[in-house]
């Protein structure tokens, strides 16, 4: 269960709060970007990048040097992910069908080196799912120019948008067409990096992913 | 062009800035859902959200209601295109091509109503390209019922990173794939609202718009 405080409680709108930790999960594991917010002298900032998750926590990283992520700061995640544009038969009520995530909270400085290896382990799998058991581990200097943050996802909502337009039902009699045009992401297949010296193909699980529209 | 400020100015990472004002422009047309950041009571708060840009100004739209948008306090709004994901010889260089835009500004209320007319038309073409001229346009109480902001595209900076990973040398020769597999969005056919009244097709602007793949 997804527990509700004051700022993940949702009033408004015709997309719908969820309470399922389970839609929570999903949502995290499909995403591939989350947009961090965080508070730098007063002014927002929302910066895109990776993530990962583990249980109930969430992983982000960056280089020690990184300003944002210099303060383990109260900061805000947000994934998005759109599914379709919602065209109702009045401009009002054009909407998105989307899938969407907020995680509140402080993120703690990772320092165990264990974790900090299982986080950026699930970073890099969130990334590219296969990946980290056939690439170079990160060196000990790599390591030590990384900072992870773990981030609780104790508070956290979900808001879900789905189905057809909700035009008033003044609307309905008009000809007026309405409906919904789906939208998705999709894996094209890869391109080898021109300077790879051995002649390697990519790897099944890097093939696996490509996105196979049914004809 | 694109000026620099102190938190415009990127300093680290692989991702370029980019200084020209039309990749700008590109980024924010192509693009659907910006990640909306506020402060509120000290806290950081990012919402997706739509937006539509009228030359140098971009706007934003919210029930009146909406507690984020209740003042015009200081945003940053992001807008971010992922274009591929980079797979490296070792972890540490996994990444993401991407286009991001971030904008940051206090925006101004819109009261005019012509502009709040215009405004809305542009979020909602941003959206639904078309659709304007051939729905219902808001009622009186519609627009009384809508919240028109315009964020001044003056402080903004974009980033992109494109190409092959960047590995270390001392990686080049060691037997490991490494590649970019792009990602993109696309448009599927649209689905007509069940409970439409008339037997209408969908309009050819909105069936031009599915992704049609060179087979």
């Amino acid at each position: 269960m997804l527990s509700t405080t004051e700022r993940t409680r949702l009033n408004r709108g015709k997309a719908k709060a969820r309470t399922d930790r389970g839609e929570l999960y999903d949502l995290l594991d499909e995403g591939l970007v989350c947009h961090l917010g965080v508070v730098v002298d007063g002014s927002p900032r929302v910066l895109p990048t990776g993530y990962g998750r583990i249980g109930d926590t969430l992983y982000l990283h960056g280089s020690t040097g990184a300003r944002s992520l210099l303060a383990a700061d109260e900061v805000c995640v947000t994934v998005t992910l759109l599914d379709g544009i919602v065209m109702a038969r009045s401009g009002f009520h054009h909407s998105m069908n989307h899938r969407s995530a907020m995680v509140f909270g402080t993120p703690r400085v990772v320092t165990d080196e264990q974790e900090r290896w299982e986080g950026l382990r699930a970073i890099t799998e969130q990334l590219a799912p296969g990946q980290w058991d056939v690439v170079r581990p990160p060196s000990a200097k790599e390591m030590a120019a990384t900072r992870v943050l773990a981030l609780s996802l104790a508070e956290a909502s979900v808001k879900v948008r789905t189905g057809p337009p909700s035009d008033e039902e003044s609307d309905h009699a008009t000809p007026i067409w309405a409906g919904v045009q789906p939208v998705r992401m999709v894996f094209d297949p890869p391109v080898t990096d021109p300077a790879l010296v051995h002649d390697l193909p990519a790897p099944d699980h890097v093939l696996a992913r490509v996105t196979r529209d049914e004809a």
